[in-house]
C-alpha cells in the first residue's frame, strides 16, 4: 500500500504529574507531538504506512522525538536534522473540573522554523505516496515552513495525489510578517479534503454561513467548497465542553456529492488527554477513506478514533483498528475485556 | 473463631500506572490476586480468621505473593511450593470512560495448574475450618486443580464445613480437555452458597428463567436449588456499568427460606479499580452471615463491601467493618472524617 | 500596601499517592498547611502582602515548612523556631466516590502548641499590618496559642487592624482542659469579619436560628452580630457534597449593612484536592475587600477562588487573581488555553 | 521449633529518595523499624519463627506497622493497640561520600513509650520460646518499657529461655528521670548473650581495658562477664567507616569458653543502607547458635548477613540462609546469578 | 549499505527500581531485550543497518517490544507474530557491593520457543545482508528455534553473508532433548567470528588449552580455528569483577592472520547496568570489521563499547560513534561536556 | 547585615532521573540554577541575605524559578519580568564512571538576553549591600547582559562595595559579534576578588605562567593582580577527576598579602551532583570572607563547601554552617549523624 505522508513541527512536550502546577512539579512528562505528526503516528497505530517529514536539531532531543514517532512505525526517512538549532517546547498544564489546561509555548526560532525549503526533495518523498496532509500551524511558523509546504502541495497536485489539511488558525502564531488570510488561500486551494472550523472559516477567509441558515455548518462548507473547487470534503468535530474532565463530541461532514453527515454524540468521562483528539479525527477519517466503504462510515470511524483518544495519554492515538470497530459498534461502556 | 479456607491461583498483576497503556510504560504497578485469594484477604481485612491454600513456585515472585497476603493476615501456611515452576501473570490495561480495561493473560503451565492433588492433605488444612470457598476458575486451570478442588469439597463435606462456590464461567479458560458442562455440576452440588449470574447458568447448567417469569434472577436460582438441593442460597451483583469509569451496582440473593432479596443501588464515579468487586462482594457475604443477623443484613454488608471494593486499588478489599458499616448507614457522599 | 498577617500552626501532611492506602504505600507526598497559613500563602499568590507567624522546631523540617511558605510569597521573618521540638504532622487518606477521605492527626505537643506567648512581639510583627487573621484551631490548640492570639488581636484592636477568624469548631482538638465555648466567646467579640457556620454557632455559642426563619443562615449571622456588635460581616460557603470525587459549592455572606447575599453553585468534579477550600474561600474575600468595589463581588471572588482551589493538589490555592477572575466570568467549563 | 521473641519499639521510618534532602523531598519512602523487631524480621526471613511483642496505637499506621512484619513471617499475635496513641517516627537523609546520613527523631510520647506493663503477659509470650532479645533503647523510652523489659527477662529466666541483648547506649534518649547506668545493670545480669561495644562498657558499667590490654575488647569483654557472671558470649561488629558510602566491617566475639574470636573484614561499596546493620549482625548470631556447629561459623554468619543487609533498602535484612552461605563461602564478587 | 541481520528471543525483563528486591518492590521497571537483538540495536544506534528476526505474541507485549527495537532503528519487518503463545519474561534483581544481580527466568514455552521454522524465508530476509549474527541461546531455547538457526546460516552460507556467534553455554536452558554438545558444533562450523570464552569451549566442544600453554586464550582460540577452519576470529572479553559494582574488563581476540591481541583495561565503577555488555562488545567489534582499518582497532572499539554499555541502563549499548571514540581516545575520566 | 548581591542568568535544568540517557527518559527532574544565582542561594543556605537580580518571562516557568529561589531565602524582589519572551533552559544527562554528562544547552533568546540594562536601577539595588558578584557568563550571553553588569560594577565601585567574579570562559557562548577578549578586561579591572584558573587567565587575559615558574597558579595570579591593581585575591578549585562518579578537589587562593594558599584534598565518591561545585565554592569563600578570621580559613570553609556541594541534588550547595565546618574539622567518614 502507499504512503500517507505528513508535514510539520514536532515539539516536546512537558507536563507536570497528574493535575500539578508547572510550579508545583519536581519532574515533568516528557512526550513529543505536532499536529500533522500526530495523523501520521495514529495511522501507522491502525497499520497504515505512514511517514512524517520535519526538521530537528541534530542532538539528543531530535534524536529522542525521532524515537518516539519511529516506535510507532512511523516511517522518519526524510526528517532533516540541522547543527546549531533548537528543538520547539510546550510546557502543558492539565486542569481538571472548572480549571482550564493551559499551554506556555516555547517553539519560536525552532530548527523547523528555520529549515531550508530547498532541504526536501519532494518528487523523491512523495513518490510511493497516495495521500499528503497538512496543518495551517505548519503555514504560520515561517515564511519557509511555508514555502516548503506549498512545494509539497505543489508536487502532490502533479502526482495525483489526495491532499488535506487542517486549516487551524491560531492567531497568536503568525508572527513572520505575512498575514494568514494571505497566506492559506493559496496552500488551501490545492486540497481535496479540509477540516475547516465554523470560526476558521471566518477568519482565514471571511466565509460565513448566510444567517437564515439551517446548518451553519454546512452552509459554511458548501460556500468554501464553491470557493476551493478542488475541496470535496469538509469537516470537523462538534464539541460540547463540559469541563476540564469531561467532553462530548460529534463529527460534522460536508460531502461534495452526499451533502452532510453528522454521527452520534460521545460522552467522554473523565478526560485523560484531550491534545490530539482532532488530529486522531482527522486520521481516522483517512482510515476510513482508504479503507472502508462510506463517507459515513470514514465519519463514524473518525468520530470513534477521536473519542477514543481522549482516554490515552499523549498527543498520539494509540488506538488499533480493532478498538475503534468495537466502539463504533456501540460498545461505549468500557466494559472489562479479559 | 474458626477459619474460613479458600483455594485457587494466586497471579501476578502487572499494570501501567493511570491509564497508560502498556506499549507505553517504563514501569508496571505490581500486586498479586486471584479469586479465591482476595475473598480470604477480605475476609482478614473485616477480622476473621482466614486461610488460603494455592501452589506457588519456590522463588523469589513466589515468596513475595506469600507476603502480601500474609501482610493482610491470611494464614499461609498450607501453601505448596514447587520447584521450577513458575508463577501465574496478568497484564491489566486500566481504561477510562469509553475506553475498557483489557488483560492479558499469562497463566498458562503455572505452579497452580500443575500442581499434585496429593499435596494438599485437606483433613489437616479444613480441620479447624467452618467454612471452604472456591471458584469456577479453579476447576477451569488444570485437571490437577479440578482433583484439589473436589477432594476438597468432599473432606469439607464431610466434616459438615459450610461450602460456598463463585462458579465464574471463563470460555477461554477451560483448555485441559475437559469441558465445563461436565465437571461443574458435580462440584456445584456440594454447595450451600453459590454465586451465580443468569449467563453462567444458562451456560454451565442449561438452566434459563421460564419466559414468562416475572425477576428472571429469582427464578434461575430457585430452579438451581431445585437442580442442586445442597444449596441454600444464590447470589449475584447487578451492575449497570455505565463507563470504564462509572458504575452502579445492586445486590441480589435467593435464600431458600426468604426468597427474592435486593439492595439499593450504589452509584461508584469515578472506579478506581474494579477487579475483585465480585470477591469482595462474597467475603462481605460470608462476613454477614457469620456475624449479622438476617440474610438482608448479609446481602447490604456484602453489596456495601462491594461498592467499597470499586474505590480501592488492587485485587483485595482492604475496607475495615467499620467502613463497610459506614457506608450501609447511608454514608455515601464521602464526607472528610477527620 | 499594608500586610496582611495570619496567626497559627503549619503541620507536615503526609499523603500516599493517588487513592492508596497508607497500608498500601511504599511513599507519601509531602506538603505543609495549616488553615491560617494557607490563608496568607493563597493571599501571597493573588499578589497581596501576607506574612504568617508560627512557631516551627530549629530542624529541618521546620526549615522545609518554612521553606515552602516563603517560596509562594509570604513573609515568615516573623517565625520562632524552639529547640528539642516538634512538628505537627497529619496523615491523608485521599477517597473516592463513596469513600470518604480520612485524616490521621499527630500534632499533640507540637512545637506550636508549646508555644511561648512572650515569644511574638505583635507590636512590631503587626506595625505594617491592615489585617489580622486566626482561626478557632489555634485557639484549640493549648492554653499558650490562645493566649498568643488573644495577644494578637488585642495590639491589632489598638492599631485599628481589620481582624477577621475562622471560628472552625474541631471538639476533638479541645484537650489543654478549657472549654471552647469558654474561650472563644472573648476572641471572636474582637473580630470584624467572622466564618461561622450554622452547626459552630450553636456549638460554640448557643446560637440557633429561630424555628420560623426562613432563611437560617441570614438568621443565625444577625443574631451573632447582636451578640459581637464588632462583627460586620459574617460567612460561610454551603457544601453540597456529592461524593468525594464530586462537590458543589455555593457562597453566602450577611453582611451588616446590606444583609444576606449569595453567589451561584459551582459544581467541581472529579475534585483533585479538597483541604483548604475553606481558607481559599477567606483569602479571595480578604481580596475582594481590599481590591474589589462590593461585597457581592468580594463574595463572588472567595466562592471562585474556593471552587479553584477544589482543583490544585495539596492545601494551598495557588490560583492567580487573572484565573479567580476568568471563572468569575463564567468560564467554567474548563477549554484549553493555548 | 521453639519462637525467638523481641521486644521494642517500632517507629515509622520516613527517608527522602536516593540522596535528596529534606526540604527537597515532595515524597518520603516509608518504612517501618526498630531495632529488636528487625532482629525478629531478619530471623523470619532466615527461616526461623520469630515473634515481636510491641505496643501501636489502633489506628492506621500502627495498622500499616502490623502488615510489613507480618509480611515478612514475624508472628505479630501479641502486638498491644492504644487508642488516642501516637506511632513514633524517624527522617532519615541519606548521605553520600563525606556527607553524612542523619536522623530526626520524633518518638517522644508514642504508643511504645506510653506501654502498660500489665498489659504484656510473659508467661503467655513466652511459653513457647527458646530465646528472648531486647536492646538498651527499650530501657532508655520509659521507666514503663523499662518496667515491662525487665518483667520479660524475669520470666524468660525463670522459664529457662536463653535472653539477649544489644545494650546500645544512646545519650539523647534517656529523658524519663532514671540514668542507664541505674537501669541497666539490673537488665544485663539477666543476659546470656550480650552484643557490647568498648565504649558502650565504659558508659554503662564503667568497665575499660587495662592500659596494657594487648585486645581492647577482649579485655573488655572478660571483665564484663566477671561482672555479670550469666553473661557467657559478648560481640561486637568493628567499624572502619570510609565514608557514607563505603564500610568495611569485621564481626568480633569474647566466649566463656575459646576466648576472642573473629571474622575477616568485608569491604562494602557502595553501601544501600546501612541502617539495621547491626541487628542483622545479631539476628545472623541467633542464627548461628541454632543452626550452626560453633561459635566461629555463628560469628561468621552473623557478619556475612551483616554485610549483605549494607547492600538492602530498609531497616530489615531480607537475605536467606543460601545468600548468607553464598558470602561466607568467601563469593564477595557479586558475580551475575542467573 | 546492506544489513546486519541478527536472530533470537527478545524477553521483557522486569527489574525493581534500584537495588530493591522483588518482594520490596510495588512497580518493576520495564525493558525488552535478548543477547542478538541487543546487537542489532546497538549496530543500529551506532548508524549502521540492522534487522531484527525473531516471534513475539500477536498481543501488546510483543507489539511493545517491536516498538522498542523500531524505536532505535532495528528494521523489525520480520518479525513473526503468532496467535496464543506468551512472551518470555525474566526478573531481574540488582544487586549492589558483595551482593550478586539474579535473574528468575520464565521464558519457557515462549513464541519463539515454539516459533515454526518454515515461518522464515531466510532468502528473503537475508538478500540485502552483509553479516548474520547468533548466539547460543537460540540454539537452547527448542530443537525448532535451533532448526531455524541452523536454517539462516546454510542460507548466509550459500550467499556468501559474513556469519558471527557469540556460543554462550548456558547449562540450564537446554531442556528440549538434545546436548549442547551434539547441536552446537554443527552450528559453529558455518561462522567466521566466534564469541568464545575458555570455558564455553571446554564444555562446549571439549576443547582446552595445553597445560603449558603461555596464553590458554590464544591456545583455546587456535584449537577453536583448527576444529572449525571457517573461523577466523575467536574473541572473548576477560572480566575481573571486583563487585557487583566495579567491573574491570579487558578485550581479547585471536585473528588467524594476527595471532593475539588484547586492549587495556576499563575500570567501571559504579555499574549502572552490566546486562547486554558482551552484545555491546560483538556490536562494536562488527561495527569496526566494517568501518575500521585493523583488527586491533575493531578490538579496541568494540571494548570501549562494552566499557561505555556498563554505564547505561537496559540491555542495549545506546552509545554513539562518538561517545565510543571518546573514550578510545583515553577520555575515561568523564569530564563534563557542555 | 548587608546583604550579598548577584546578577545573572537562571535557567531551568531538565534531567533524566538517575544515569537514564535523554531519549530513555518518560520524564524528566526539573530544578532551576545559573551560576551566579547558585552563589546567592548558598550564601542564604549558609545565614547571610543574599539578592539575586535576573530577568524571567513573566509567565509559569518564571513564576516557578523564583519561587525556588524565594524558598532558599534569596531576595527576589529586583527580578525583572518581560512579556513574550522565554526562559533559557539546559538538558543534562548524568554520566557515571567513565561515561561523561553531557548538557545541551537551549538558552539562546532567552528574557535574560534580551534584558534592557536600562530596567536596572542599580543605585537602589545596590544601596544596602556589601557586595556584589557576577560571572564571565553573564557578559557572554548578550551585549545588553554585558551592559547591565558594566552598570553594576560602576555604581558598585562608586558605593565601595566588594567586587568578585568567576570569569569563567565559555568559548561556544560568545555569539553576539564581541569578543571576550574585548570584553572582559574591561568587567574584570573593578573587581576585587577573582575566580580564574589558568586556562582562562590564558583565553581571556592573554596570562601565562612563565615557563621556569614553580607554581603556575600562583605565578599567573600574581600577573593577573599586577594587570588588574584593584584584584587582591585569585583563586580556583584543582580538580582531580578520576570519573563521572569520582572527584578530588583542593583550594588555592593566591592573596596580594599573604601569597600562596591552599588546602587538603578532598575525596568525593560517588559524586551525586557535580554542577554548582564552583559556586558553592565562591559563595564559601564570600562567607569566610565575611565571618572568619584569616583567608586560610575562608579558604578550608569554601573548598569543604564545594566538597559537600558534590553530595548534593540541583545547582545549589544546601549545606548549612554547621554542616561545612563538621567537614572543615576533618569529619569525612559520613558517620551516621542521630
Amino acid at each position: 500500500m502507499k504512503q500517507i505522508v505528513t508535514f510539520g513541527e514536532i515539539m516536546m512536550r512537558l507536563s507536570p504529574p497528574l493535575n500539578y502546577r508547572l510550579e508545583q512539579a519536581s519532574a515533568l512528562e516528557v512526550t513529543y507531538g505536532g499536529g500533522d505528526a500526530n495523523v501520521a503516528a495514529s495511522l501507522a497505530c491502525l497499520g497504515l504506512p505512514a511517514a512524517h517529514v520535519t526538521c530537528f536539531p541534530d542532538h539528543q532531543l531530535g534524536r529522542a522525538a525521532t524515537q518516539q514517532f519511529r516506535a510507532l512505525g512511523v516511517d522518519m526517512r526524510h526528517v532533516v536534522y540541522t547543527p546549531n538549532t533548537r528543538l520547539g517546547l510546550y510546557f502543558l498544564e492539565v486542569g481538571s473540573a472548572l480549571r482550564a489546561s493551559t499551554i506556555v509555548y516555547d517553539r519560536f526560532e525552532s530548527a523547523f522554523a528555520k529549515l531550508d525549503p530547498a532541504a526536501f526533495d519532494w518528487e523523491e518523498i512523495l513518490k510511493d505516496a497516495q495521500w499528503f496532509h497538512w496543518t495551517g500551524i505548519t503555514a504560520a511558523v515561517s515564511a519557509a515552513a511555508a514555502q516548503a509546504c506549498r512545494d509539497a502541495i505543489q508536487v502532490a497536485r502533479r502526482l495525483g495525489i489526495t491532499v488535506s489539511a487542517d486549516v487551524n488558525y491560531r492567531r497568536n502564531l503568525w508572527q513572520y510578517g505575512q498575514r494568514a488570510q494571505d497566506v492559506m488561500p493559496g496552500l488551501t486551494e490545492g486540497c481535496d479534503v479540509v477540516v475547516c472550523s465554523e470560526g476558521d472559516a471566518e477568519d482565514l477567509f471571511g466565509i460565513q454561513a448566510d444567517a437564515d441558515c439551517d446548518n451553519s455548518f454546512e452552509c459554511m462548507a458548501q460556500k468554501l467548497m464553491q470557493r476551493f473547487p478542488q475541496i470535496k470534503q469538509v469537516m470537523a468535530t462538534r464539541r460540547q465542553t463540559q469541563s476540564a474532565s469531561h467532553e462530548r463530541i460529534q463529527g460534522m461532514l460536508v460531502d461534495a456529492g452526499q451533502g452532510y453527515l453528522e454521527t452520534q454524540f460521545y460522552d467522554i468521562t473523565p478526560v485523560v488527554d484531550r491534545i490530539g483528539g482532532g488530529d486522531a479525527f482527522i486520521a481516522g477519517f483517512v482510515y476510513g477513506k482508504l479503507k472502508l466503504d462510506s463517507a459515513q462510515q470514514a465519519l463514524n470511524f473518525a468520530t470513534a478514533a477521536s473519542a477514543l483518544k481522549h482516554t490515552i495519554h499523549g498527543d498520539v492515538n494509540l488506538a488499533t483498528v480493532a478498538e475503534v470497530e468495537h466502539i463504533m459498534a456501540g460498545n461505549v461502556t468500557g466494559r472489562l475485556l479479559r
